[in-house]
């Protein structure tokens, strides 16, 4: 199996914040990672976008019942079912998670990738949450990704408590 | 984006019925659609190791926080760290679902399918559920795949009512 | 802690099945359990008015982000915001279940809380679900009752296997 | 039914802590609110043994799927079976938050209320997370409660989009 990088961010995003994401998504792509994110707009269909652009695999890990909510550059796509719970599939999918602005619903995402053990990569202007050992600032894409894939290589995975 | 279907049943399996899970993801690779699993062993592996062998996408939805857990044929991993909740992914991300075999899990996942509307194709011996109008019985691996793969072209989800 | 014993049934119930409801949530109030159950109308609503009328404490799960949605019987409230999955909070949370009628839903909340292990007594016409050593079938809300209780005394839990 | 204020914070917390969060408890109950918490150890134990001195409800939303994990003062308990997505519940089913202290799993739960429209009110060391308009920060566990109890009484709810 490919490694997997999950990519988070805002539903409704800046054209430079998507312009950022869809970079994102052409070099993992490019770096033959498997791409996993929410699935919906915003910074989720730029990356997919990306992703798509490369002919990389772009993974929709959706909060309702139906697959008809996915942006139309998905080409995977799993409706969870479980509304915001569904943030936890993300970033749990991940070997690594790149977040690219973001706001309320990303912050929560970060702090559980965090609990969780996986590296988070922030991106763009910084999220609503203060930096540990295991969440880094990026400046470029180029950065972001070199840093989430070299992570996600390096597996930093560990057992999570509750 | 391509059809999914979700196949689904226990996670320790009969080599019967293994054999007619492998047999139901080749015929659904062959069909062009990813399939959609449970991602474990029995039923899951077996249907995974169908698709891969036809190099298909097979898609592992985890109950687990952990890619560490998936079968080795899975090709796509969503760790949804909501435990028996992934029964619900599973089947809300496949435009229809063949249960092959299966005891109280697949119960619940076939149950969970119906709710949102979804075609059930059951395949083996009959799982612990009565059959109503969207829920039919196969005899063979090729007329399960053949059922499945006409309702999800013809769209058998429909919004469901909590 | 008092025992907990989860009542389960459609969102809309003959008022046959209502007035068994009910007449369940009478006994279990009376009998000093606390009973957990959906929260929304119907077999659900019912049993929460039996449970108040005897000033006992009915426990509304609910799939939605918001309180509102429950009926006005309920003591305490939990929005779990994730949907359908929310059936097996709703079991998990019993030491034995009691289903008076029911559809899928039902169905899938009886066969996840034989995949947990829990105890279940079905009253009424029958759920779409076969009968196994743990399954058994009341013909009165005071068999149900007695059975369902003398299960959660008993301890009827065991751990799961995913 | 009563107000019900949700208390959050780490499964391991200081002496310093679980003094304050205990007296959040007791504060709470003799306001009448129904105090819902994650049901372990650390803060969630105190503010369930602060609620129990005072003879209030203590609702314990675990993660696992067994009530035999929850603290000796929770006098209802919601065993979800989905892990760490058990944190939404936990926030959703308060009408306001306090926070007390914590690390990732607590900044998880702000940032969810947060994104639920949620009153967050901090006490103790500042969490991991960015005050918003909807974030408050208490000196004292009476300012705490105060605040909670005002904002719970409002009504801060409002839909939250995915």
């Amino acid at each position: 199996m490919a490694l997997q990088v999950s990519v988070i961010g805002a539903g409704t995003a800046s054209p430079e914040l998507e312009r950022l994401a869809e970079q994102v998504g052409r070099l993992l792509a490019r770096s033959g990672c498997t791409v996993v994110c929410g699935g919906l707009g915003g910074v989720m269909a730029a990356v997919s976008r990306g992703v798509a652009t490369e002919g990389g695999t772009a993974v929709g890990v959706l909060p309702g019942e139906s697959r008809a909510a996915a942006n139309p550059w998905v080409s995977v796509c799993v409706a969870t079912g479980v509304g915001h719970a569904r943030n936890l599939a993300v970033v749990a999918s991940g070997d690594a998670v790149i977040a690219v602005g973001g706001a309320w619903g990303t912050a929560s995402e970060i702090a559980l990738a965090r609990k969780l053990g996986r590296r988070v990569v922030v991106l763009g202007p910084m999220s609503p949450v203060a930096p540990d050992e295991g969440l880094t600032l990026a400046s470029t894409p180029e950065e972001a990704v070199e840093l989430a894939v070299a992570a996600a290589r390096h597996g930093s995975s560990r057992p999570a408590a509750l």
